[in-house]
Formats: C-alpha cells, sequence, structure tokens
C-alpha cells in the first residue's frame, strides 16, 4: 500500500463521491441515511463537485483518492443513467474494500488500483435498501443504505447475485499509446489550479521517450494544430513564475502545469484535447 | 419515518446548515464551539452554501434533509435580521428532534417533517451562550453552543422560556393552489443540477389534475406569458437526452427537468416564476 | 480562552485548512492519511477554498477559527514554495496546539492568537512521512502524516529539530499605524458575504479616534483617491438595508459592510486598498 496505514481503523469506514454539489442537500443527506444505519462509521467525503454527469472526472479522482484511504466501503456517485436499467452494483477488491455505486464505469479505475476486482455482485436485496426506491436518487436509497449495512457487518453475498466482471461496463479512462520515441495521450482532467491531467503516467512517457532528466525539452503536437514546447521538471520551482513544464504529479501521472499559473487558462487546454509527445 | 434507522446513534448527533459559504472559516468555527461543548457529537453539515439571506433555500433545503438524518439538534442559521429583535429560538419537534435558528420561518417547514411542533422557547439562557456574544454572529455565540448544550444532555427546557408558537415568523414556503382541473403554482428553488421545483407536491398535482400516468401531456401556463407542453415522466430515461419531463422528485414535490441538461437554463426558468397547470 | 471548553476531548483533535479546492480530491485525501495514521482523531475541515496561493487570506482565516476551535494539531497548506528550500514546520503554541504547515507565514498570526509561539521544529524525520514524498504534495505526504503521528502522541520533539523563531518567514497580515486622530490601514479580505475585513482592530481604530458612538460619522480616504464617509455602527440592524457602516466584526477587527448587500461591490472596494480613518 502507499500510505502508512499503521492502525487498524476502529471504526466502520465510508467514504462518498458525488456530482451532487455542495450547495444542495443531497450529500448530506447520504451521509445522514449511512449513519443512521451504521452509527459509529468515520464517513469521508472525497468530494460532491465532480462536475455533473461527468463519468471519467469521478473516475479519476476516485482512482487518486482511494490508495490513500483507509480499507473501508466506498460509494461513488455520478451516474446519468439513474432510473434505466444499468445495473446498481458492489466491487470487493483484492485490498479488502467494496465501491459501491451504478455499473457505468465509474468504480473501475479505482478498483484496479487496490488489489483488482475480486469479485462483483448486484444489489437486488431490496431489505437492504430504503423502503421506498425513488427513481432519481439511488445515492440515497439503494447504493447509500447498502454501504452502510455493509459498514456493520453485513457479508458482501447478501447484497445481491454475482455478476461477470466481464459485463461490467468499460472504464471511462483512455489509455495512452506509447510508441517508438512518441506518446500518444490526451488530457483528461483541469484540476483546480489549472494543472493538466493526461491520460499517460510518467511511466508511460519514459517507456516512449526514454528516461527522463531535468530540464529535457519536449515537443507537444496538440490535435488543434499548435505546437508547444515544454519542458519536463519534476518541481515547480525549477521553472520561473509563470513558465510551463512537465511534470509528474503526486500520483505519478504525466501532467501539464506553469509555475504559480493555471496551465489550462494559459495554453489554452482543456480536457478532451489529443496531444503526441516527443523529445524537443 | 421515511429512512431505516435500525440503530440509535451511539454518539450524540448535531446538524448545521447555514448560508456562511465553504470558503470562509465560519461555518468551521460553529462546528469547532460545538465539538468544544460537546466532543462527542457526530456534526453534519448539510450545507453552509445556502445563496446568502434566502431564508426559503434553506428551509426548503432542511425540509428535504431532516426525514433522513438521525434524530437530533439541527441548527440553521440563514439570518439576515441578526443582531435585531427577531428572536433566537428552539423548537422540540414530535419526532424528538430540537431544531435551533433565529425566528424568522426557516426551521418551520422541517419541523412539521418530523412530527411537528411540540414546543418552543426562546434562547434567552446565557449561560448557555459563550461568555461574549456579539452582534453579528449567532452561529457561533448562540445558536452553536446551545445546540451542543443540549447535544450533551441539558434539558430542552433550560434554554429560556416558552413562546405561543402562534406568535412564529411564518414558514416563507408557498402553498399551491388546487383547483378543479388546474394547479397553481411557482418555482420555489433551483438545484445545482438545474431541477426546478415547485411549491406543490405531486399530491396536490393529482388532487388538482387526477391521476397521472407516464407521457400524459401537461401544459404550463407561465406567469411571463409562455406557454410549455411537457409530459409527466416518473423517470429521467423515459424521455430522449435534452428534453423536459414533469415528474415527482424524490421528495415527492412537483419539479420540472431535462433528461441529463439544465432544465431552468434551458427553459428559461428561475424561482418565484409562478405557474398554473393543466392537462395539455 | 474565548470559547467555552467545557469538556476535554476524549478524541485528539486535528484541523486542516488549505487552498485545495473542494472540487478536487486533494483535501479529502489529507484527512484520509490523517485517518489511517490516527483512526481516533476528529478531524475539522476549517476550509479548503482558501484563493489558490493567498497565503495571507490563509493566515487570516487560521487566526479567526483558532481561538474557537478545541486545542489540537492544526495543519495549514497555503503553499506556492512547495517543492523548493522553504522548510516545513511545527510550532508549539502558549495554549497546547501544535501548527504544521510550511515556513511562508501562514501560521504565524494564529499562534500568535492563542498563547504565542512556545517552540518550532523544522520536519524532517522522514520516519513520520509517507514512504514516498512527492515534489508537489506535502499536505499528504508530510503536513497530514506528522500532524496524524502529533495526534497519536508522538512527541513534539520527534518531529525534527529546533528552530529559531527569529529565522521564520514574517506573517502575511500588515498591521495599522494608529496616528492623532487617523488610522492608516488597509483592505486584506472580502469575505463571502462581500463584507471587507481591514488590517486595523477596533482597538486600533479606537486608539487613533477616541472612543466611538453608535452613528457617529467616519471619513474613508482611500487610495483610489475617493472619499467615503460610512457611519460607525455596531450592529447591521442600524443602518438601513442597503447602507454601509463601518463595524467591529465578530473578531474585534475593524470592518466595512452593507446591511443586507455585498459592501465590496457596492462601494468598489478590493483587498490591498490602502485607507486613512479619521473622524467625519
Amino acid at each position: 500500500m502507499i500510505g502508512t496505514m499503521t492502525s487498524p481503523m476502529t471504526r466502520p469506514f465510508v467514504s462518498l463521491l458525488t456530482d451532487f454539489g455542495v450547495r444542495d442537500m443531497s450529500a448530506a443527506i447520504v451521509r445522514g441515511v449511512v449513519l443512521g444505519i451504521a452509527p459509529d462509521a468515520e464517513v469521508l467525503d472525497i468530494t460532491h463537485e465532480v462536475r455533473k454527469y461527468r463519468v471519467r472526472d469521478g473516475a479519476l479522482m476516485l482512482w487518486c483518492a482511494l490508495p490513500y484511504l483507509p480499507v473501508g466501503i466506498h460509494v461513488a456517485v455520478v451516474d446519468p443513467g439513474v432510473g434505466t436499467a444499468r445495473r446498481p452494483i458492489a466491487i470487493r477488491t483484492g485490498r479488502g474494500d467494496v465501491l459501491v455505486g451504478p455499473d457505468n464505469g465509474l468504480l473501475l479505475p479505482a478498483a484496479e488500483r487496490v488489489g483488482g476486482i475480486d469479485a462483483v455482485r448486484e444489489l437486488t436485496a431490496s431489505a437492504l435498501h430504503l423502503p421506498v426506491v425513488t427513481a432519481t436518487f439511488h445515492g440515497r436509497d439503494v447504493f447509500g443504505p447498502v454501504a452502510a449495512h455493509l459498514a456493520t457487518g453485513t457479508p458482501f453475498e447478501a447484497v445481491g447475485p454475482t455478476i461477470d466482471p466481464a459485463t461490467l461496463a468499460p472504464s471511462p479512462l483512455p489509455h495512452a499509446w506509447v510508441g517508438d520515441g512518441r506518446l500518444e495521450t490526451q488530457a483528461v482532467y483541469v484540476d483546480t489550479f489549472g494543472n493538466v491531467k493526461l491520460s499517460a503516467m510518467v511511466a508511460d512517457l519514459e517507456a516512449a521517450l526514454g528516461a527522463l532528466r531535468p530540464g529535457d525539452p519536449l515537443e507537444l503536437d496538440l490535435a488543434d494544430g499548435r505546437t508547444l514546447r515544454i519542458p519536463w521538471s519534476p518541481v515547480f520551482g525549477a521553472v520561473p513564475v509563470g513558465a510551463p513544464m512537465v511534470y509528474a504529479d503526486a500520483y505519478a501521472r504525466a501532467c501539464i502545469a506553469v509555475n504559480q499559473g493555471h496551465a489550462a487558462d494559459a495554453l489554452g487546454l482543456d480536457d478532451d484535447l489529443g496531444l503526441v509527445v516527443r523529445r524537443g
């Protein structure tokens, strides 16, 4: 594991990630329902400000967060298909977590990060749901209650029948393509500092271009026709304030930043933009 | 009760709802003061992003949330009259909660949702307040401390003298008017998804128009002169992406949505707009 | 102490203040790392919406909050110099808190508010950090873990060697200058209500102008050439809705507000603007 989890949790641990927004009361209601069922749970909000319906954003943030959270029950709800036939699921991971949410790819990258998929079940056991399940708020009526029951010791097998992992909706995170001297990737997320996260890990970048040393110039051919020349720089302070850099973010992902600036605005980048990276 | 509160809370439960904003430290200070007095309390933030001074918004969110929260002490502060003669109050509900906040209608709809008003008292017992009560931050100096003392077992009667419920400031939530084949209502809140909540419950709508079946066309005559024809649709997935629908939100309230879109922007609606609903 | 801390905390107390933003998962990761090490800790988020890189904003909010929080470990990260030679530090205060964060002035005003600096140490003991310390996320890799270890009882002396307080980066909060009948000050923060906090305490204002009575007219000569005449008014309700007032905020700081309005927008004020206050 990445973190220093030196002490076992003395209380069951539940995390929540949604696109419900911090202005509305919906996220708090899920927390309240969890605490009503599992009053001893430690409930952590990963974020409730995932952009609306952006399953990929939520999947990426869960991927970032999970290795640093205690082993527990993790509820994620970015669910444009609520009320349709998409399945509500729970995934047990190799690390011992259970991930609870819709079958739309949201949970898959995080599951891979904490030991991979051990088993998947569909949430059909209505005794673990609220008595009335509405068509529009499964976070409150299904996912939260199931997570809370799991947190109190209800066995994983009780949530519903097994699902073949091969039938799950695929991960929304695109892969990078490692070529000989070139990496094909795309922007996948702009964080609140304006840093642009790519679909590639630094390991992908180095597999394509060889080992990188601080200051190595890189050439970025953007899908919009522009070419940027930006140095590889492992730390913010190594380039002047306002200067761009390609670096490893704190999750070993390849990212584009501007020292103390907003890279996406300064360089005119946004998520989905494709790019090819070569040595410059 | 609506939720499945299977376990009694092992710690006292306190919820907070304010318009203090998540950028500033004010909401956290209320939480800190509560924990300083009641260190074992479980403190849940319903929201601190109620729009400034919008008592109706806060009242609606508290109305939505309370049935799903454990029985406890609930502090709500949207208080444009802080520092004036408006009374600080506590309401004991039929369910056993105590609601703490200003006497400006903010607490009333929620109290009705959890068993109604059992008793009301004015918060005059200064021994339960912070030693210095400022003119501008009663959340920290009065409401939070009183709630924390109640959470630790201080009797309700100790907060101050009885108030006649008939003297309380009225609820800020307007009613809907049920006619013969027509419902007069108004928009009361646009949530962060852009869904437009009305002053009417679905029960009001069906009292006016008779039982509704999926796909039934409705005609909405707006106070701005426009007429919209929108189908009744209980689930998002039953209309195409981008299409409007009238539906029951997860609280059985009549709402207007656009499937995977922002109804208020797409249809040019905002809260306060009046409308008459008929069968179309 | 300001608050009524009647009960000792039964769990270790950790607070967090950052500019990481509520949309991203970074702040939750710090909380998760703290709970992984100190599972019994009560973790309170002061705010994660400090404006990016605004050390002064963070310092002011920590100054406001700390006297109202339980004695504990307080982590603050607004850290434009992350990855450079700026030192990671811990400050033990006279009240018994430990403040953990970068040596850039962020922690100093708050430390002065809770008993002053008792001792300072540099966070060099890598056994208390995560196994891998990245160049860009010391909140997760250094500050959070050190705080959590302190919360579980690790002695303050174990975090690293002593630092001479005289070598610390200075406070980012400017002082006010008290003259004979005039106060020179500046705006330092606009809160989410639009209230404009000054660098001066009310005690400074009264030291310069003598005791103030409600309604006393004040003349504000702004550095942009304008002169405003605004009354001293201790409570919002004492001026009409929409009218400006100078008042003591809930921390005894001199502030400019508009009753139920947004003073910064209404009066064209922003932080950093200098002003001289006289009797009008």
